[in-house]
């Protein structure tokens, strides 16, 4: 596949008579792609009910006119103030109670029935003026779905349809009651409108409460995109995106997915790696104006999964951001080294955010391809490096893998709502592995949880899984690879109890987890082969081999045949020799990879990014810093 | 004493076929006690006003066909969710004016008058069924008063009972006014209804107002309390037992245990080492599975004292549990030395918490004796060997103590109320102290703040009584041994004023604190002899005997005749050569014991006590890990 | 002119007894100035409607008497309980949307109508009947303005202020979208009323929305305070000052300071560098009983500035204090430093906060001149060395100035809007210049945003000035001497855009900041000279001098003529250098001062000050520790 580039832009930002240089200008790079309209609600509809298109038809038709793709957006992430005159209730309300109001973005609650009426009218009109229209080539659901923590929500809206949600489930208060288990603390519900939202209570909500609420407020998203998915299904041919956003796990990816053409996401190395990642004061020093080397990695073979392999980049960082609680200027060649990082895992498109710096309201801050002046900052011109060399490669395919790790949003929130030990968090756990996986040069695969074929994947990973479903479990007793499950994993029933017989009772795997401890980080658990476990470890009854073992004489790695367990978290000393003693067994090639120096392969080429600060010799070749190099394979 | 062990048990939480054979294996591991009831109102009064008591009749007959005790809780504390329905303004409400709400337990008013009648209804029909019953021969009060923080509610349940409260201690206004000293910013209140509770203003409110509300708070509880003791009084003979919850001072125990006949407590030493404890990394590593090796003895003194004489412990941790910050598992052996440890200081019973784990809702993570797969976990059988022990060993007595400390919770509120200093804490200050006179080997009794007689004690101690009762006071003149008061101590009145003539106006001794400094803790004040003064220094004027004294020249220790006051916090070293210094003066003999290694009488053993993670060998004797050692007096 | 000394004293906290002994006291010591009243308003009025003036008439007789002159504070800060019954909702409302209730002070909205009414009647009532009282000899308006946080209020009376504000000042909803730059989030508002208030927001509110509120925030205690100056000129010739706290910048003091005749400021020097100055632990531990060298003088400057030359100390701290996080006592000595260091910069008078320590209410662990038992504190016996002191000097004049630096209230408020590093902060900035410049003994004028004329001035500087004023960029492009602008300087428009042409678009001076980025504090960015920039650093294109580089190779100081632009943040190598330089340019001489030696002239003497711990030789004389030296120049 040709992989192209765009950009995302803001007609409405700008003097009409601005248009057409910036398409010229845009066309002159050689982008592909105009991502626009998703903020753009109160311009469409100024007054509630009067439409005001002309605006819109004329950027889209300046654009086109350039050869420009359009990405369309429905603008549901931002209503415009008037709607909180039809609804004064739509408010998301937040976990202390207090209503999350007007004035910036995503002021809305997912499960308001008469927002989504409203949503449902905007996107319907849109399709109705755009489906057909020639430049528009995909759309785009809303944006960033979850973005400011926006998708539980403790509002009266929220509890009805929670309660709406339960009695479908259960269907009766005595299901709920056993499934919940209630009668722990006296907390059977006698009637489905008795039952609350999990916050402000006293101590500890009930953990299935919780995670009762966790799957309902997913759902609210997937029926929430649904509703726009099919209206713009029944006016327009062009495929559907979302974009999705770093390290965000609070609905399920794969379910929203699974009603789009194209998962995107909207990727910005620095602004992660200074506000959400676990990593020491060095690995962010070192790279603070790179990123880390693998959480981009990690997303993209993530919304790959989602996307059914149809994925983009929908923002991409371009210099210096607003929002994180440092904002560096990337070092020079990382917009190219992101792109081609993205491209070598198989994106169809990169989409810079944004066209020009606006230098006004919330994001005067965030950078561009070009300055608020319009003279074309660094990104730009990397960008059109980006461009030229694409054209000078033959189309790239996805490569096959050789590990599938799987993935799991509703384990993410099982060990939000029970995380037992300070430190136990799902995705840190999962990334955790990755990085292990990515250091020995690896290809991966993330794997949706009811993942049924894993004939493909010499070898399987599936830590921190808190329920294996049906599918996957006979997928792993039939699997003739390696695989490693746990720590943690099968941990739960789906209704959040401990399953008897005790986890992680995997098919031909005798090991029962009699006991686990959560330690502080300082308290490690030396393995005898070198290495730790740390921040959680689990004591096993066992009559498998016993591969790894902690000095205490507890068993750390057991296995059967290809099955394995994994009893704890592994340092990345022991996690190293646990992943290359398992490719060994699986008949993977690794190649431990120095600090910051990443490998990918396309179908037909090798990838190499480095991104240290400092150039790296590896392989006969040097690579300078925030340098990509490749070669055919 | 014959000492006896025993378990928490909650039948409603399994299928009614298990409880036979449950009691069976209770029978068989020789426990005697069961704790069972307190969770169970929703089961017990399913609908309003409709009980039923036949599974509660069958689980008590079960259990004492196997000759098994039952202490019966009254279930006060997990009111159902039709509670709320009959009194929707029964929740406590936080310090930021959020109702506290439904869904996990505790969420009630301590001052709500509607819900205690319910629970008067509740306690009474439980009274008049199980009064008699043979095998309910103890009873508990509710479960853990103000574990949650729930003493303290800023409801309007709360606030119409302060001011009746305030209207009965201070019979007018202009008497309240003039006791907290409302003049100093126009803060006079003209009627008792203008008084308000004492959160949420613009900046501190006056600390009188917040110590009355604090006595306020307290008074309620006991209230609560005695609400129940009145009414299963009528009904039964057994003895009541309130089980109180680790380092919890949020209201007087002495005054809700003047209505019990035994005091117990929750003890969790791996919980509370993590999670509510002052201490180094160091210590805090070293102890992670074993436990501060002084926490629970001091606790065990402290109720000793609140039981005047009868204690017990009535949750006893078996394993890792689910709410610290980290929940380690214990290291063999801990199970039966904590038991060891009670039994030193004089606890009747121990019951382990619980019998088998959840295996769902809240407490899922937190072991029991029996796995949830009714597997026996490592303290079942540790348990067993503390039967067989005590069958081995004769009847054991409380030894005399040779030191008394004074703990006042009044003095915990008031220094709450104005710490003065970041690290001033009341519980952290005594228990500073109380560890310097565990480290000497001695035996310590904890006095409440109104003794009047010390005649028993060679040596006595009052760090930071804020206010020294008039009992006290008396006590303290006509003692004949050594006594060390402050720091900090008799700085108060009673309405929260700073007396004049200034503190500490002892009997007999001349000294009057000038003014004081509270000090970051890496500023510490050099003593004359070696150690420091930290976090806190007073500066004295006296023409008293200065006994230590500080390199700036000002006294921190004086005396005249057996009476010393301390000017300020010592630090490890300084305190262990103050502490000596007056053992030596009182004819006390002293043993400076190892790190981790502890000892306590009975009547007639000595007790030895590793609290290490490794053997310690001591007086010719090496003492495992976790081992106990005992020799007969 | 003769420089006095006085205290602040509250008759009705003490019997009326006792007056008569306290003023004669006072007027022994030699102290000019007894500041009363300013708590007093229950005490005034007990009653709505019914005035008690003659406890007031008979305190303010007996000082008379005894030739002390009143200073005479208004009561606006402690509202009596009463005031809540006439207006409910006279309450501000925090960020969090909770009402900061009665109980302590400043229990009021600076917007509410109604109590702005009752203010103005106890006003004029109190000026009407002491306006020509012959021992009132000032005035004092409220307390301490802004002091717990009380500027910003999200209350409705707030809301449908700030609402009439924008009304005032865009005329058109038009106006006020294109000035926000509403469109870009779909935020436009149809109608004033539809305004909100930018907290609560689910992710940042417009920085635009945000400095509008902060500028109306300001306006409002202006307003608030005019209310009261405009009724007290009408009764009374005496001059008017009000008391600021320091380190507030929330409401902008010149615009306040322009309706009063004289500026004061409340000087608690170890609670400051406790509780609001970021510095590294060593230094918090050298001046832990010292207070910071610079930060009085900072504010001595600054008051000086927003006076017009005419400022007190209206309350200095005498001893420990109540409400910090420590509260040490201060080194011997310092009491007597403080003032004259205040003197040195030209002071009026310092009084003293309090006479008599109270032994009741919130600030019963504050110092005073007297114990609570009457017997001389400290600082008593130091305040009357100074008056000895001052007896033997002759009048003190103001010195010229070497330097002017610019100070503006609205940066601070920009930057805290929109920092974009977690580090930035504009008085953290502008002390940590000021502070270079009294490192190397210079004498420093603050100037308002709006100076129009800098040709008293050698050397100017503005760092971090948001939006550089039409004058006071006039005056920059007149400028004969030498200045520094920047970092981040004139990088706002008044409306909180980005400029097109890009900063800092100075007069004769070509530089672009191309992008800026902010740094975590280990990240620093190092120049050719040595030293480097922290926190913050801009990248510049430019064709002036570039006098200082970084090792990256971008310009970090860029000159043309007189006029230089400073590209970020320099640490304390890279400013002594980059200050000395300026000030060889300028023809200044400096002298680079050991830790903790500071210097200050007056018209006629040069002051020396020790904050050191030990005692310091310079220039051949030996100052002791907490010791002050001076000659006459
Ligand atoms: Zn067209
Ligand atoms: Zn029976
Ligand atoms: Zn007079």
């Amino acid at each position: 596949m040709k992989r192209t580039l765009g950009v995302c832009y803001y007609p409405e930002h700008w003097p009409e008579a601005q248009w057409e240089e910036d398409a010229a200008r845009m066309a002159a790079l050689g982008l592909t792609w105009v991502r626009i309209g998703e903020f753009a609600w109160a311009r469409m509809e100024p007054v509630p009910g009067r439409y005001d298109w002309d605006w819109l038809d004329r950027a889209i038709e300046t654009l086109g006119r350039h050869g420009l793709k359009v990405v369309l957006g429905t603008p549901t992430a931002t209503p415009p103030r008037w709607m909180l005159d039809r609804h004064p209730d739509m408010l998301a309300v937040d976990a202390q109670g207090r209503p999350r109001g007007f004035g910036s973005r995503r002021h809305y609650d997912f499960s308001h029935r008469g927002y989504r009426g409203d949503c449902a009218r905007i996107v319907q009109a849109m399709a109705e003026r755009y489906g057909r229209n020639p430049h528009v080539a995909a759309w785009q659901t809303d944006n960033e779905y979850a973005c400011h923590d926006t998708v539980l929500s403790y509002s009266p809206a929220a509890l009805a349809a929670f309660r709406d949600w339960c009695a479908q489930r259960y269907q009766s208060t005595d299901a709920l009651n056993r499934a919940w288990g209630n009668v722990f603390w006296s907390m059977d519900y006698d009637r489905f409108d008795d039952i609350g939202l999990p916050n402000l209570t006293v101590t500890e909500a009930n953990p299935a409460h919780v995670m009762a609420f966790r799957r309902f407020a997913s759902d609210e998203v997937v029926s929430f995109n649904r509703l726009q998915t099919e209206i713009i299904r029944r006016f327009s041919d062009a495929p559907i995106a979302h974009n999705y956003m770093g390290r965000i796990t609070d609905f399920d990816h794969f379910d929203v997915g699974a009603d789009l053409d194209i998962a995107s996401w909207d990727s910005y190395p620095l602004g992660f790696l200074s506000d959400r990642l676990e990593a020491s004061p060095e690995h962010k020093r070192r790279f603070l104006r790179q990123g880390d080397p693998d959480l981009q990695a990690f997303h993209h073979d993530l919304y790959r999964a989602v996307g059914r392999g149809r994925w983009w980049i929908m923002e991409q960082q371009p210099g210096p951001v607003n929002w994180a609680p440092y904002n560096p200027d990337p070092l020079p060649g990382m917009a190219r080294l992101w792109a081609w990082e993205a491209f070598a895992h198989g994106a169809e498109a990169v989409c810079y955010f944004r066209w020009r710096q606006a230098p006004f309201a919330q994001e005067q801050m965030h950078a561009g391809l070009l300055r608020p002046d319009s003279v074309p900052a660094p990104a730009h011109d990397e960008a059109m490096t980006v461009v030229q060399e694409l054209a000078g490669l033959p189309d790239q395919g996805t490569a096959k893998a050789d590990v599938g790790l799987v993935f799991d949003y509703a384990s993410a929130w099982a060990w939000q709502t029970q995380p037992q030990g300070r430190d136990f968090d799902y995705f840190r756990l999962v990334f955790h592995i990755y990085k292990g996986l990515r250091r020995l040069g690896l290809n991966v695969d993330i794997l949706p949880p009811d993942t049924a074929d894993l004939s493909a994947y010499p070898l399987v990973l599936a830590p921190g899984v808190a329920t294996l479903s049906e599918p996957l479990l006979a997928a792993l007793a039939a699997h003739r690879g390696q695989s490693i499950i746990g720590p943690r994993s099968n941990a739960k029933t789906v209704e959040f109890a401990t399953p008897v017989p005790l986890p992680p009772n995997l098919p031909g795997l005798d090991a029962t987890v009699m006991r686990v401890e959560s330690l502080p980080p300082d308290v490690p658990v030396p393995l005898v082969g070198g290495g730790n476990l740390l921040h959680w470890r689990e004591k096993v009854e066992t009559s498998g081999d016993v591969l790894e073992r902690a000095e205490d004489g507890f068993a750390a790695l057991i296995g059967a045949g290809g099955l394995h367990y994994l009893a704890g978290w592994p340092d990345e000393t022991a996690l190293d020799r646990i992943l290359t003693a398992a490719c060994g067994r699986a008949g993977l090639q690794v190649e431990m990879l120095p600090e910051g120096l990443r490998r990918r392969d396309s179908d037909t080429h090798r990838f190499w990014f480095n991104y240290n600060p400092v150039a790296v010799e590896w392989a006969g070749v040097t690579i300078p810093a925030a340098g990509v190099h490749w070669v055919a394979l």
